[in-house]
């Protein structure tokens, strides 16, 4: 397809490679000087994809006169001005769905690597400290009440699997949705009704220190926080002094208010179990959303219908 | 209530508490020479109580002429001759049921960190290392195949969870159960169908090394291998091997042939988690395994029916 795409940042094989078969690819990253390179090729370009937290500016998006389609890799489109994509007629589209798996499993694998201290028990067993004692007794994760901040795709997947571990789910969303779960208008009520709050909204303005000191005082020392949505929902800070003072039980976090940098505070934590932002890192998801990401750019081009336009 | 109750080997002090309220305990580990104890009190000894790998020789049976039941901490009573007390009239009992949410939780968690690198990743995220890069991806374990080896209670509620992350679950057992899931008679047959093998069987002679180099080699290089039941069902050597040679993917085992010592071959393992036999190791079931060891040995002596009698 003689189209011209622009691919701002880093992405996986699987995508570049699908992508240089049938567009004219332009590696952004791969340039010295991005700032020249830029303003060499942009007026040419048809589209753009993009890593998910990756920020596409309105300045850029009004410097490319040709630019028809941003693809995010990712189901978050936060770095995006969407309305002012809209406004330029720009089309924006992201990769949900394909994603909402990996994320449930790896909300799940938080919370029982939280409760049975898995990641420590390895270690204790490498370490051969079995051989002077047992390790000593976890906290039971089934059963118990789980809070999903969220309840969107991903939130769904969660709670259906949460059930099978008996889990009484409730929730907090902008708006009351169609599931069998409690629903909380007020998001401190629920964090006192849970023994786990797990957060999954979306990320941006709108849910910026969502959990904040006061939900975090609210869930309360037996309370465990897991976050896989992002870092910003979370004030950070606050979640630390609450980790550090027992304020709160422990957390699972795989997102981070600064990415890829994670304060050393929050290493130095025991209670604590810290992922590098690998919720949906795996090769058969990852290839899924490069698949996506492609399909869409090439649906554009041929005048189909957009398989998952951002609204 | 009059009753002596002799407890072989230290024991959770949830029960130790109950039974000092309410039997006459005779706590042998406390003792410097077990052995000389041991003589000059079993005359006497109308219970015992004791941790479930904890052997019961015959001989010891044999000379404890008022002993009327043998309360095991733990569902598996492998190291107990049941037939031999049957022949003296000495009840067993053990404490099923109540670890069976614990132990599913633990075969999930050890799935879920087997494929997604859960360890790895968190130690990746704490030596900084992500600022050099991201994690490589991983495998998604949502959608896999999943054999379960001894569909017994645990291997039900392990289903169960596992009906949840979309897993196509089969199973072998020497009989066929009235459950949903597809049965194979031929392990191996099993062995080469599925994506993870997870071992709950009983353990005992009738289930030694039944994962041997044939059903391992047949799981292939692709498969992964979970215990949660007893080491002894499993070829340790083969095992290692296995893993050494990439005959297999990866193992996640929380339970070993000569607990609590762990092979340095398999400590050195990067494809491996390990933990040192947690599976039930929460305050909460570990405390309602206590309640039912005390409660069987209660129940005898008030001429109440046992709730947990080994058939």
């Amino acid at each position: 397809m003689d189209k011209n795409l622009l691919i701002m940042t880093e992405m996986p094989e699987y995508f570049v490679s699908l992508a240089d078969k049938n567009f004219n690819t332009y590696k952004l990253w791969l340039n010295k000087n991005e700032d020249d390179y830029l303003s060499e090729i942009r007026t040419d370009m048809d589209a753009i994809a993009v890593m998910g937290g990756y920020k596409i500016t309105p300045e850029l998006m009004k410097s490319m006169p040709n630019l028809k389609i941003i693809a995010c890799y990712g189901v978050g489109y936060d770095a995006i001005d969407i309305n002012y994509a809209k406004s330029l007629g720009i089309k924006v589209t992201n990769t949900p769905e394909v994603l909402n798996d990996e994320v449930a499993d790896t909300a799940i694998a938080l919370m029982l690597c939280v409760y049975k201290k898995i990641v420590d028990a390895d270690s204790f067993a490498r370490n051969n400290s079995w051989l002077n004692g047992d390790f000593p007794l976890t906290k039971k994760f089934s059963g118990t009440k789980l809070g999903i901040v969220g309840m969107g795709r991903i939130g769904k997947t969660i709670a259906k699997r949460a059930e099978a571990f008996d889990c009484k789910i409730s929730y907090h969303s902008r708006n009351k949705k169609d599931v069998k779960y409690k629903y909380f208008t007020d998001l401190n009520q629920l964090a006192k009704e849970v023994d786990t709050l797990c957060v999954i909204t979306p990320g941006g303005k709108e849910t910026e220190k969502l959990i904040n000191k006061e939900v975090l005082s609210s869930l309360g020392k037996n309370g465990v926080i897991i976050n896989v949505a992002r870092g910003s929902v979370i004030d950070q800070d606050e979640l630390i002094y609450s980790l550090e003072n027992n304020l709160i039980l422990a957390a699972g976090l795989d997102v981070y208010t600064n990415e890829p940098n994670i304060p050393e505070k929050l290493i130095n934590l025991k209670n604590t179990v810290l992922l590098p932002h690998i919720a949906s890192g795996t090769v058969e998801t990852r290839n899924a959303m490069g698949q996506l990401v492609f399909d869409n750019i090439k649906n554009y081009f041929e005048n189909k219908s957009l398989i998952s336009e951002v609204v």
